[in-house]
């Protein structure tokens, strides 16, 4: 005969006491429901309600929706946060601003899931959002009112928390499939009416651009990769959501169609574009770490081929093989980048954080080519600098930067150079383009900042490669 | 730029080499390619041949297609075994023997699971048979031509052996999916020309009887179940492959269908009668751990709801919870069984061993309804004993007996005796049974034996509930 015990609480102040919830204690959360999540606040909030301080929280994301984070640091419930990403909004502010006691640490997403499945990070309690789960915590992401894709970020938390709660709207039969985390690693499940606002839920950010200097960019990155002949049957390839990085997406398509060729994997996050390419029978198999649009969490719900991994597979550089490792072609941004090819998508050129890695280094490190494109001034600041703000990806892991004046290729890559020796390609050297924003009047200003040390960018391998300063307003 | 390391390798010694296979390492492999395996012996033969001693093999079977081994105990090459798994052949008899130097370890399904994940049972070297595998190593065992079905029993071994070796038949084109291990667990993948044997994948134990006292028995265990309430809406359940379950599996169907009863989920090893239930609406999902045959291999990649989980989510009692508690309804053999409900399917009563407990003593604990199933009597031998030779699953998880003579309910179920009361099923004591048994000409005696402990018998929890001695021939 068996005794069962009920894991399901609908009450976050029932659950609390259960948990022990004390001061000092990490907390972890995903971000897939990005800026409609509405996990991190309700548990926050409560914890912060009996006077608990002291709480590292360690999210895979942050986004303004998470704006209560603020005050929380104000009043030391939360002294401590590490992330692998950051969208802009109050909380980035205010870190930048000193708000936080202790220096944020930043990670990728390959070097969060290293760091947990290492111990690097212990997490005591893990909360993960699930969008659908049974009473006995088996979960996935991708059905449910608030279905937000798979889950990648959040399966090392689940393996190796101390405690795991699965916070959910939307308890379904016994057993729930398909399983993305299975019952043997859930502790509990909070049921509540709602995890995430699905007009958050989407980025906003999943249109091609209609800006024509973004286009001659995008048209020049992708004539640069069919140049170096890498556009061929079975090449892989990961682009963000940006609208220039979509619209690197729409030609690289273009010739593939026009060539036949059909790819191995498109990688990372997911948005209809590429589902598009997988449908259109170009690429074989989209290896999904986050779902930005609707069109993508569909696919992962029908798709076979669609696949979904854990940040581990995607880039740990601790894993036996990550997919990274096998990734031709990434597409990267950058809010700065300096001539010897580091790059910043961490502060903007006032020293505010803005952004985290994401998978921007780990990316960087494991592709063959790794491409950043940005216009060559934003405002009235040059992006490519003498040296940028702050480090986020290291210069020898970037292969090209593509702007509206021309293409900078690492001298690093002399392979590279060769190849596109006889090209039409409009070739520079990264200095020039410093130059040539100057010229048209943009300034290489670094930003004002203190002395006192509110952040550390950890390289994915864990080994601190920068420090970000609090601004002064 | 990525730096790719090379993970295939086509010929096992050269992967021994790299390996640095030594003295006295623990080395596991799984069983769900049955009697038609091929890697456990291809992989140990080749590290005979270099004269290493002292390996312990930690299988989660051994069938008889795996007799090499019986000369490899002999010359001290395998010096220690640890399983959850035994088919009647060569291995077992030899350990009965007392060929092998140390005595054998003996867990349940759920019990390897918990040992390998709470460190009592580490693997040096895990040898993972994967029908289907990309250079890599995601894999999966439902494709290629030795396809076997979810490699359920090899999720542990892949999360926590030190090193982790696909075998493989059948290499394709990265990425291969579905992935049931990921290539972030997978160290190195041998290529080899055939893991399996096709005709010992299956098992040949999956027809319903046709022997008129095995139905009978059949036929008065599902009118207990059927008696007692159990076969609703939602109902889980669980049985196995032999002949007499499967006329139990057959009966229950029957009435389901005649009181169109729809269940929650089929647990366990699967089958095509089960695969049929699942088809034809009458169970929502099959939770499998192993394919007993091509119907259930084939079902496995096409249905949705025929699921694959792990041996950690299937019985693991250190889990966060498992499938075998939420159980209603089990079916479970018996070589003996005594007076305290004591059931052993370890040794026959000539003290041999001939099987290990798989998920007997999980499901029996697990379960709301455990119930055993046995003729009577057994060649001259009577199924109820005093005392069963080796105590496999303890006496307080089971809850009935059913024989052609009759059903004796455990006396600590008095819920169960109330409900029973008023209908016309042939209630016994177990003590009357053996009577019977005793009277009709069947004897109760104790094999002879050694008093070498030749094997310990593993509670799910680590526990030693039973030691087994040699037999003397």
């Amino acid at each position: 005969m068996n005794s069962k015990k009920n894991k399901v609480y609908t009450s976050i102040n029932a659950l609390l006491d259960k948990l022990n919830i004390a001061d000092g204690m990490t907390i972890s959360f995903h971000h897939h429901l990005r800026n409609g999540d509405k996990v991190l606040n309700l548990v926050m909030t409560a914890i912060a309600s009996r006077n608990i301080k002291d709480i590292h929280i360690a999210p895979s994301g942050i986004f303004p929706c998470h704006e209560p984070l603020v005050e929380m640091m104000k009043n030391q419930t939360v002294t401590a946060i590490t992330t692998s990403t950051f969208n802009p909004g109050p909380v980035p502010q205010a870190i930048s601003r000193g708000v936080l006691k202790n220096p944020v640490r930043l990670m990728t997403h390959g070097g969060r899931a290293r760091a947990i499945e290492q111990g690097d990070l212990h997490i005591d309690i893990a909360f993960i959002a699930a969008p659908t789960s049974d009473c006995e915590g088996n979960l996935n992401g991708t059905n449910g009112p608030s279905a937000c894709g798979y889950l990648s970020y959040a399966y090392a938390d689940a393996l190796c928390a101390d405690v795991v709660v699965a916070v959910c709207d939307n308890l379904v039969d016994y057993p729930a499939y398909p399983i993305e985390i299975p019952e043997n690693r859930i502790d509990y499940i909070l049921l509540t009416d709602s995890i995430g606002d699905p007009a958050g839920i989407v980025s906003g950010t999943t249109k091609v651009t209609s800006d024509p200097t973004k286009l001659l960019i995008a048209d020049q990155t992708a004539e640069l990769i069919a140049e170096l002949g890498m556009i061929k049957n079975g090449f892989s390839f990961q682009t963000g959501a940006s609208s220039t990085s979509l619209a690197v997406a729409e030609k690289v398509k273009r010739i593939m169609q026009q060539n036949h060729v059909v790819g191995s994997f498109a990688l990372g996050g997911i948005h209809a574009y590429l589902v598009q390419m997988l449908q259109d029978g170009l690429f074989k198999a989209l290896m999904d770490t986050q779902s930005f649009d609707l069109e993508s969490i569909a696919s992962a719900r029908m798709n076979k081929n669609h696949i979904g991994i854990s940040a581990s597979q995607y880039a740990s550089p601790a894993a036996k093989s990550c997919l990274v490792d096998k990734l031709d072609v990434v597409i990267l941004g950058a809010t700065e980048i300096d001539e010897n090819f580091n790059v910043n998508v961490i502060t903007n050129s006032a020293g505010t954080i803005i952004g985290a890695s994401g998978g921007h280094s780990d990316c960087a490190a494991g592709s063959s080519l790794a491409i950043v494109v940005s216009n060559l001034t934003k405002k009235q600041y040059s992006t490519v600098k003498k040296r940028v703000t702050t480090i986020t990806t290291p210069g020898d892991t970037i292969d090209a930067f593509v702007t509206e004046y021309g293409i900078a290729v690492n001298p690093r890559r002399t392979d590279l150079l060769n190849k596109l020796k006889n090209t039409s390609l409009n070739l520079v050297s990264i200095s020039k383009l410093r130059e040539k924003a100057l010229s048209l009047g943009a300034v290489d200003a670094r930003p004002q900042t203190s002395n006192r040390t509110i952040g550390f960018v950890e390289y994915r391998d864990g080994t601190i490669i920068d420090t970000i300063k609090a601004i002064t307003d």
